[in-house]
This record gives C-alpha cells, sequence and structure tokens, in this order.
C-alpha cells in the first residue's frame, strides 16, 4: 500500500513543479450524515421493494441464467429479474470489505475500501481541451499525452477509464492499443472497458503481462478494474455484463455505477433518485457475487441532477453533494467499498469548474469515498477532458490531502514555549519554535499564486487557468517513461499483435 | 428572524437576476469535529496558561482597571492582565448564548447564535476592482454601489464592515458618512468600527436613528455590530478597546477577533496558533463582560498561515480549513457564537478565489460558524474587494443554503410509484412524481452556465468571471433603495450635520 511519503517533495530543478508527494492519506475524520439512520433504513428497504416488485432487466441471457440459477425469480420475458431481500442481504455477505488494488510497480498499489480514497482520472471524455489550442476531438496523441501527465501528477492515483477516447484508433483494435499504452506510459493501476468479452479479457491479459505475474497470481491479485453503468432506469446493458462476468471470473474488481440522473433517468428528487440508485448498484452487485462468490464489486454512486431549463445534466450541485455523502452511509451500511465522481458542468476550466468540482470534492473527502472516478481533467459534464483543469484538480485534491493530516496537540506542539518567548508585539519568524518546523509546517501550493498584488501583477497578472496551462507543459516536458523490463514490453507487443491479427474484438 | 421565505423567487423581468430567496437557513447536521474531546480540553488548558502565566496587554488605561476592579491581576507596567483560569470560568458564563442582530426593517432581523448562520459582506478592503475598470483605490462612489450590491443580493445577510474604505472622505467625518450611507442604502444590519470612544458612539447612534427607536430600547436589541481585533501576539489596542467599552455598555454585539497568522504573529503550527488564538479571544470576551455581564460577545477566529516562501498570508489553505473546524469545537465546548470567514489570497475574481473560498466555506458550514465575515467579494486576502466575486460568492454560498435543506425520505418521497411508472428503459421527465415538482426539484444558479458545449460557445463563450460582470451591473441597474420613513431621514440628516460641524472624530 502507498501512505504518503516524504521523497520527492523537494526538487533540484528550480522549473520543475512542486507536488505532495505520491501516495494515499486515511481519512481520520467521522464520516460525515445527511441522513439519519432509520432515514438509511427507509432507502435501503424501498430499494429492496423495488428489486422485488419491478426486477431490473439483464440483456443477456447468460446474465439471467446465472441468476436464475442463484435463486433470483425472472419473468416471462425472460430478461426481468426478480430479487428477494432475503436473497439480496446474503449474496451482499461475500463482497469483499477491502482489497489491494496492484499497480505495475508496487510502490503503486492502491488500498480500496475502508478509510482510504483512490483518486482516479477522468475517463471516457469524447474531446479534450486546452486553452491555447481549444477543443478537440479525442485521439491518441492526447490520450498519450493525458497519461503521462496522469503518470506525472503525484495526486492521480490510478487510470479511471481513457482520460480521452482515442477516436482515430479503430474500433475492433483500439482497446489493444489504448491499454497498452496506458500500461507502458505509467505504473499506475489502469482501467479496462467491459464493452463484450473480448475486450474485457484483452485488457486483463495485458495488465497480467504488464504486472508479469502469472494466470494463478492474477486470481489473487485485482491488477485492472473497470466499470459497469446501469442504463438507467433498471436496465443492466448486455455487452457491459459480459464485460462483468469475465472480471468476476478473474476477480478483478467491477464498480456497479447506476447512471440516475435525478430528473431524467431517476426521479426529481435525491431521495427518489437514490433509491433507484441503491436498487440498482445493488442488482449489480448482487449479480457479482452470484458469478463468483468473493469477486470483489463496489458500489457506485453518479446520481446528480437534470437543469429543469434545459435538460442538461448538472454536477457539483447542492443535491449531488447531499446523493453523495447519503451514498457514503448507504455504502457503509452494507460494507461495500464504493465509488464517485468530481464533477462538474462547467465549459471551461474556470471558476464555476473549480467551485462545482470543490461541491463534489468535499462531500466526497466527507463521505469517505473509496474511489473517486474523474478525480482529474473532468469539464462539460464529462464530454471533454481539460488539461488545465487536470492541473487544477491536483491542486485542490492535494489540499485535501493535507487537510486529512490530523492535527498535533501534544504538549510541544501547543507552543507555550513559544509563545512565553515571544511575548505581547513580537515576530514568532526567527524563534525556535518556527525554525524546527517552517520547511513542513504548511501545505505548499502547485497552482495557487499567494505573492501580493504588486508582484503578481507585475509578472504578467496571469490567472489561474493559464498559470495551469505552463504547468502541464512543464510537467509532460518533464516526463519520464517509467521503466519496463524488455521481455515484458516484447511480451506485451507480441500479444497486441497477436489480438490485432486476429482482428480484435467485434464492433459494438 | 428571517428564515428562508417563498417570495422573490420568480422573476417578472427576464434580464432580472434569479436569486434563492433572503434568508437564514438553520444547519441540521451534525458539527464537523477535527478534534477529540481530549483534544479540545488540551488547548482550552493550554489557552488558561497562556492568560495566567503570559498575560495580556490591555492598551487603555481604564480597561486595565475595569479588569483590576473585576478580579483581575496587573503587572507592574500597569498593561500586563493576567487572568486566573477560575476567573476566566466564571465570565463566561454570563455570555448570551445567542441573541437577535437587528435590520432597519424588521424582516432582516438576524439569528445569532446555535446552528444559525449570517453571511455578511466584505469589510475594510483598501481597495476595489472589476473586471473592466481593474483596481483602483477605495472611495465613497464604489462603497456606495458596494452596499447597493449588498442589498440587491439576497445571499448578504448583513454588512461586515464597510465593503471598501472610502478613503475619499476626510478621516475625522468619513464615519459619519458612510454609516449614514449604509442604513440608508441598504435595511440590513450594519456595522461600525471600534476606532476611538467617538466613532463608536456615532455608529451607534447613527444605527439607533434608523430604527427608529429609543435609547431604552436600543440596550436591549443588537442595532449594530463590530470587531475588535487582537494586535496579536497578546495585545488590545486601546483605541478600539474604547470602542469595545462603548459596544458592551449599549448592550452591542462585539466580536473579539485574534489576528493570529500561524507563523508570523502565532506559532507555526495550527495547534499553537489555536491557542494563542483562543487565549486571546477568550481575554476579550471576558473583558467584556467585566464592563457588562450579559452583553453580547461573539469568538471571533481569523487564524490562516503565511506563505513561508514569500510570508504573504494565505487563506482558504488546509491549515486554515483544520483551524476553522477546530475553532467551532472550541466555541461550542463555551456555548458562545463564534465568528469565520471566506478567505482567498488570489489577486484575481479567478478559479483559485473559487477553490480558495470554498476551502473557507465548506469548513464554516461543517463548523457551523455562526457569522461569516468577508462572505462576499474578498480577495487578495482582504486588500481588495471584487465585484465579480461577490457574484461567485453569493452563488456558492446560495448552494450551500440549499446543501442545507434536509432530505425528505417521506413515503411519497421515496419515488417508488414512479419507479414502477416509468419502468426500465423508460424517462421521468413526463410522470406525475416529475410534474408536481419540477418547479422546486433542484437548486437554480445564478452565475453557473449548464448549457452544452455549442450553445455556451456560440452565445459567445463567455467564462464565469465575465458572466459576473454582467450580473452585478445588471443588480445595480435594477437597484431599489429601501424605503425610509422621511422623519427618520431628517433625524440622521441633522445628527450627521451636526457631529460635522463638532468636527467628527478625531484622527487616529
Amino acid at each position: 500500500m502507498a501512505r504518503a511519503r516524504s521523497r520527492g517533495r523537494r526538487v533540484a530543478d528550480r522549473n520543475a513543479v512542486e507536488q505532495s508527494p505520491f501516495g494515499q492519506v486515511p481519512n481520520p475524520y467521522d464520516p460525515m450524515r445527511v441522513l439519519s439512520d432509520d432515514q438509511v433504513e427507509a432507502l435501503h428497504h424501498a430499494s429492496l421493494r423495488v428489486l422485488r416488485d419491478n426486477g431490473m432487466e439483464f440483456q443477456l441471457p447468460r446474465a439471467v441464467e446465472i441468476l436464475r440459477k442463484a435463486g433470483a425469480t425472472v419473468g416471462e420475458d425472460g430478461k426481468r429479474v426478480h430479487f428477494d431481500p432475503a436473497f439480496v442481504e446474503e449474496k451482499l455477505e461475500t463482497v469483499p470489505r477491502r482489497f489491494t488494488l496492484h499497480g505495475r510497480s508496487s510502490h503503486r498499489d492502491l488500498e480500496f475500501g475502508g478509510n482510504d480514497a483512490i483518486w482516479g482520472s477522468v475517463g471516457s471524455a469524447p474531446n479534450v481541451s486546452d486553452r491555447e489550442r481549444g477543443r478537440v476531438t479525442g485521439n491518441f496523441e492526447d490520450y498519450k499525452n493525458l497519461i503521462r501527465l496522469c503518470h506525472a501528477l503525484n495526486a492521480v492515483h490510478a487510470l479511471a477509464g481513457y482520460p480521452v477516447e482515442p477516436v482515430d484508433l479503430p474500433v475492433r483494435t483500439r482497446h489493444l492499443h489504448a491499454v497498452a499504452a496506458s500500461v507502458t506510459l505509467t505504473d499506475k493501476p489502469v482501467f479496462g472497458y467491459a464493452i463484450g468479452h473480448e475486450r474485457m479479457a484483452d485488457a486483463i491479459e495485458i495488465a497480467r503481462i504488464a504486472r508479469g505475474i502469472g494466470h494463478d497470481d492474477l486470481l489473487h491479485q485485482p491488477s485492472i478494474h473497470t466499470v459497469v453503468n446501469s442504463n438507467s432506469p433498471l436496465i443492466y446493458d448486455g455487452g457491459l455484463l459480459e464485460g462483468a462476468i469475465v472480471m468476476a471470473e478473474m476477480n478483478q474488481p467491477v464498480v456497479y455505477t447506476p447512471f440516475t440522473l435525478s430528473g431524467a433517468m431517476a426521479p426529481i428528487n435525491v431521495a427518489g433518485a437514490l433509491v433507484l440508485q441503491n436498487a440498482e448498484a445493488l442488482a449489480g452487485i448482487v449479480f457479482s457475487q452470484c458469478v463468483n462468490p468473493g469477486a470483489p464489486a463496489v458500489y457506485g454512486s453518479f446520481t446528480s441532477n437534470v437543469d429543469m431549463k434545459s435538460g442538461s445534466p448538472a454536477f457539483g450541485t447542492p443535491e449531488y453533494a447531499k446523493a453523495t455523502i447519503a451514498t457514503g452511509q448507504l455504502a457503509r451500511r452494507y460494507g461495500i467499498p464504493w465509488r464517485s465522481s468530481n464533477a462538474t458542468a462547467s465549459n471551461a476550466a474556470d471558476a464555476q469548474a473549480a467551485y462545482e468540482s470543490q461541491m463534489s470534492i468535499w462531500p466526497v473527502v466527507l463521505a469517505q469515498a473509496n474511489y473517486v472516478i474523474h478525480g482529474f481533467g473532468w469539464i462539460e459534464g464529462g464530454l471533454c477532458a481539460s488539461y488545465e483543469k487536470f492541473i487544477m484538480d491536483a491542486e485542490m485534491v492535494q489540499m485535501m490531502q493535507a487537510f486529512l493530516k490530523p492535527l498535533d496537540t501534544s504538549e510541544e506542539e501547543l507552543g507555550l514555549d513559544a509563545i512565553a518567548e515571544v511575548g505581547p508585539g513580537g515576530h514568532f519568524f526567527g524563534c525556535d519554535h518556527t525554525m524546527a518546523r517552517y520547511e513542513t509546517a504548511f501545505y505548499r501550493p502547485m497552482l495557487s499564486d499567494w505573492r501580493n498584488f504588486e508582484n503578481w501583477r507585475d509578472a504578467g497578472a496571469v490567472e489561474t487557468s493559464d498559470r495551469a496551462t505552463r504547468i502541464w507543459k512543464q510537467l509532460l516536458a518533464d516526463y519520464e517513461e517509467p521503466s519496463l523490463d524488455p521481455a515484458i514490453a516484447e511480451e506485451l507487443d507480441a500479444f497486441v499483435a497477436q489480438r490485432v491479427a486476429e482482428g480484435g474484438a467485434p464492433e459494438r
């Protein structure tokens, strides 16, 4: 497990970007609650009623069969699966409370569960932007650069999807090049898409080869992860279920995330949307345990609301904040690791992007989400990955990690000697208490400019978004590819070449 | 007491700015804790040791005499006052746990204490800026415009100081024109500066006249408020103490706020800075009770840290967040209302300003501060009031108020009928559950732009800060001065004219 460590803090090159060290920071505070225990039970029981009375459509005959054999009831259409409350409760018992998600290097291994958080990159954006070029369609060059940026930013723990979709790669073989590039350009944990059986299996195999482990070890070492979204309301797509089955069989973690946008695909109030979210997430998790009891499954939350004026999805809203914190309470009730997001609807990496992201990040931290997808770089409700937003998010996440370091109130930290030494009207700059602590006393920012107005103005009055441009460029200029055993690189190349020659995966 | 009400939400003029209604929103959640109970006690007892062993310098002979008579010990220099722990604990017992702060109109009255929050404007900025003119020195025209903006913005509950210093007014009579303008341009609660006896007394008298109450009523109705900062470490200034005495004698609330900037005027770690803050705040509060037992006194917190690279003050830092939440725990231990701030060091109303303010606003809300000074418009660590930042802050505070509305999990809100009606793959837009709720379901933003990228781009790709410019201009264009009884206006004019003729207050 990678805990924050001190190395890497001091930088020799004065142009180099100063960052907090890589590592997870456990949350020492009590999780926040927006619901009473009775309210949590009300949502739980309402969800069970939905699963029993309405059921959920599984659009894959094999998945329906797995559920039927495990004890669920299947409707006359052969798709609608009804879950008895006792069946749900029983199946939830085998879900791991925590597990380790492995990177290609062991110091990148991450703890998934408890009071630990994994901060992942933006995933699946169809467009990419920076403040110099503007917005362009996703492509492999930007895909690789964003992965380099994920590698370079210590705040980014894992890839949580393709940071931007490389649409210039052919559909059938895209996943092979994309996942192979990801394990090459970073040694942090990677992600594969559950779009059908073949793509998922290929991604798992690439992750396994990259880590240099055998198939048996893979079964005990989560080495890649994926998200399976429901098509809310109440549908799991066939292709995603194929991927979910492969993952569960190989003991690789799947995040079951209902896309419950309140007012569109879910009821128009937070409580109603949470009932639907909870029903759908539980159905996915129960399914995973029917495939393979004990397979790591993660409770996904993505409940936000639409703008009732335009119908557009909104993120980082007050409703989003409440839904996020309530989800933490539900997931803790089940003892299941859970996932949230750092989201904004802003069309630019500007002040709205910052405050909507904060309206996501604070709830995520207060509610102790274990995994934060879209933690870095997301704007436009997920339709664009922004280089500048990556830097803003890294700064904001680093600040939260510093916030999570507990206050030390031991006798020597109370400063009584210093207060006596300095006396009325004195200054603490030079006293022993200060000299012993000044290098590490406070969080040091990467992006924030704390100079006074005159110095800032004389240096060009560069606002935050434009400072972010300089930083990501510097990080890419300084990027160094993590070393990879040549034998592993060769095996990776061979696997990709073979699968490309075979024609890749079917189009969907 | 002004609770959020529904009027004012719908606007007839399509150019008019849509806002949440005026009113306080009580916080229904448990206050956050970053300290254990033992840690709170450790800070408390360390503070008492500072007050006993080091004492605090009161730079006003009359104040020292008040404290001596009440039972404190005075050093040989006649300034340094030492407080016995039992004396401190005894004096804290008479501090009101809550009170009402009155506006000129009764629907502007505010609850001060408990789980209620008062959000006040920026105070005391020497400069003012907007994105068209840039930054200029404070002046009376901008002073009046910012008060009009405070009046127009529903999120602003009270004036928390001069939003910008009107330095073009003569020093001796500035307070007369400034406070008279404030009670004329808004009916929300106002603020006076405790810079010597005369200024404070004049401000109280203007507030009394504006409210149309007698001197006896004033003694039972807090009608103006002020802040008394300590000169950390361990000094209370003579002029401020003069003002504090007038206020306490008239039963008007004083916020005792230590200026404990960690690493400069306070120890370099949060625990040490909190010990000093707590000692100084308690000393001020104890002093108020020695002047007049039962006078409303507020615990002020302003602990942040310096940038160790430049020595500049930093705000909205992780350390600031922890200090704020810890202060809430200390203030609740004493059962005394407390004050915090919405602060940022950013030199522009940009993304940094947004995320540093969020790093203030969230802790303030989680810790349930009762009074938030600099809630709107502050940038540059308080050296500038920004028109655009006013709008950004209003949006952020409105979002938090929406966040504080508890989730309703009653049977009809669980949405089970709607989920059954819509079924798998359906849409909630048209269902009864939606139609009954869509107008009020979600927070509606004032500044955030939720349109999709194409619509936003085609409308000029206006980023958040520049949208804020349009909004404050619209609000000022739509501003209407609140009505004032002509007899009161005449009395106000007469008082100001008389005091101007008398030469105003001494320069300090």
